[in-house]
């Protein structure tokens, strides 16, 4: 066994997954998610492709997490140009989104986040005189992402915190949290929002092999904040919604098709076929951004698939027989039939189908 | 990350998974299943407290051997005595019985092999002039089980290829192999015997956590047999059967109502949940010792809850934050109306219901 920092009981700190360090020639800095929960170590990264590794790696994750990593990326792609003309400037935009665009194809808020970056280098270059104004408009705007996700998450939480009674019992997979955004988090917005209005939930977290976001992140950060909270492997949700625990389900999503099917992390269509035949409530909560107009159907959408490794060594060491063949894929497709609702910053959007998320993407601009 | 022996790709060694080595005073040997696949250790067990150790942390698991090696205990227990008074021999065989019982609670063959080997004792020592007789009884009685178990594993995996066609894709749960039997297993049995009959079977294991059998047990079992194995996450199963891999599930039990209702390894429950949720017929192998007449539904079985560090250290160090609650049920139940059929040694219930149960145990002379 290795020696560990202890988690601090305090919520006193908390430290962003992802932030900006300093002025235009800083980096980004970012808590190390692959060392939580036994270390606590901020990492500054201040390249490109540093980023996109620790895109891959999974150093941070979750799908606003890495959007918001993806942005700052850009703005390390075109740091030393703000003396160069305004179009160099987009070259380097678009191709650092090129690169950063191939660290992970699930989660739709990265490419997102690049392409709100590139639009913004494209628009302002077409006025500017210098590459000064073209940087400090990606800069201005990379800030007010950041400030758009925490106010998002807030948001979520205070719309699907209605969906909670006192006392009840929240099934949560893998890690929807604040470490999953630089905000309160999607699926667990709404159990930070209870414990600050003082009320109970208790909250059961599958551990979400193979990368154990749920053990490792969830249960870390709700002990953190002093929430009730309860791990499990995955394996043991059936039994525990079967025992009387549960009463609703909230899960986050890497990208939402038009017609409401859910792509998440592998295990969660599983934990919505189980929700519905125990009649218990099941949420996707995920801002707007995580909605992917071109995908009609969640058939659509790219599974992320990774190396064996993952699975054939857990943990610090081989856990299955060498050369084994594995299927690891980290996403799966819930369809929008086991969806009871989708929670967004604009609102809930309830039994899901195309017509509903559609006419939803519209009032918001999104279609 | 240790260094490990490779597991072996030659099928030409079989080592039983739990065995009696030498005379009346020899004592059993069993490989220690804690240590695959990285090493493939046969241990001696000498004493009934060692014994009742290895069946509580695991180094014999799976009904069928822990039945086997609860008998093999009574013989322990009873060494020494051929000299003593035949009630004496019974008395220990009694308590020993009594000091086994106590290892696991779920799986009922243990508690079935220690009644035989106290009834035998019983009966031997009502005309037995010494001690000798009934502990040569007790010898003669082991021995017999042993054959026994070989025997129905045979059956019914001569029962079960029947449901197999060729290139099925088979997913199983936990193992229910050879290494869980003094055979070929219950739930594995079908896929030797399809080998044997030079079908082609691709076998999906579920890494089963917490503890890992699928990963290192199934997979390692199969891998030295040639058969077609991969493994997956517990909760990669849901998204692996939408896929279409998946054709039939098959799963062992550590014990099975008079209802029907299946108690198996954590994980089981959901798994025929899903199956049905995707039309795949779900079996259930295991041998007329693993039905309980005494248990009118499932929830009348205990199920043994396993300690947190099981969860929260995987393989190797911490994985949880320390202090997190965890719920860690070794079993579930999966209820009878999920379960397309039982296989046995004496044949298949369809659709198992309590008549069709009582009818078939009481034809079997169980009931």
């Amino acid at each position: 066994m290795t020696t560990h920092t202890r988690p601090r009981a305090s919520r006193s700190t908390n430290e962003p997954a992802v932030t900006w360090s300093g002025g235009k020639e800083g980096h980004v800095r970012m808590i190390d998610q692959t060392l939580l929960p036994g270390e606590l170590r901020i990492i500054d990264v201040r390249t490109v492709d540093e980023l996109g590794a620790a895109i891959y790696r999974l150093a941070v994750r979750g799908a606003p997490a890495i959007g918001m990593a993806a942005a700052y990326g850009v703005l390390l792609g075109v740091q030393g140009l703000a003396g160069a003309p305004p179009a160099e400037v987009v070259a380097r935009a678009r191709e650092t989104a090129r690169v950063l665009g191939g660290a992970r194809p699930t989660a739709v808020n990265l490419f997102v986040m690049l392409e709100r970056m590139v639009a913004q280098a494209d628009s302002r270059a077409r006025t500017a005189t210098s590459g000064d104004e073209v940087v400090a408009a990606l800069f201005a705007l990379a800030e007010s992402i950041a400030a758009e996700i925490a106010d998002e998450c807030r948001r979520m939480g205070e719309i699907a915190v209605e969906l909670l009674s006192e006392g009840a019992g929240v099934l949560t997979h893998c890690n929807a949290g604040a470490l999953a955004t630089v905000g309160i988090g999607t699926a667990l917005a709404p159990i930070y929002v209870a414990a600050e209005r003082g009320m109970k939930v208790r909250v059961f977290a599958d551990e979400t092999r193979p990368l154990l976001q749920g053990a490792r992140l969830t249960a870390w950060e709700l002990m953190r904040a002093g929430i009730d909270v309860t791990l499990l492997t995955d394996n043991a949700a059936a039994s525990l919604m079967a025992s009387g625990e549960i009463d609703i389900v909230f899960v986050g999503a890497d990208r939402i098709a038009r017609n409401g099917d859910v792509c998440n992390k592998i295990g969660t269509y599983g934990v919505a076929v189980l929700a519905q035949e125990h009649g218990i409530p099941f949420y996707a909560i995920a801002p707007l951004s995580t909605f992917d107009p071109g995908a009609a159907t969640g058939a659509e959408i790219p599974i992320e698939k990774r190396l064996a490794n993952e699975v054939t060594h857990g943990l610090g060491g081989p856990i299955a027989p060498e050369g084994v063949s594995v299927y690891n894929p980290a996403f799966d497709v819930t369809p929008a039939a086991k969806v009871t609702g989708l929670v967004c910053e604009r609102g809930l959007i309830e039994a899901p189908t195309t017509e509903r998320v559609e006419t939803f993407l519209r009032r918001a601009g999104r279609l």
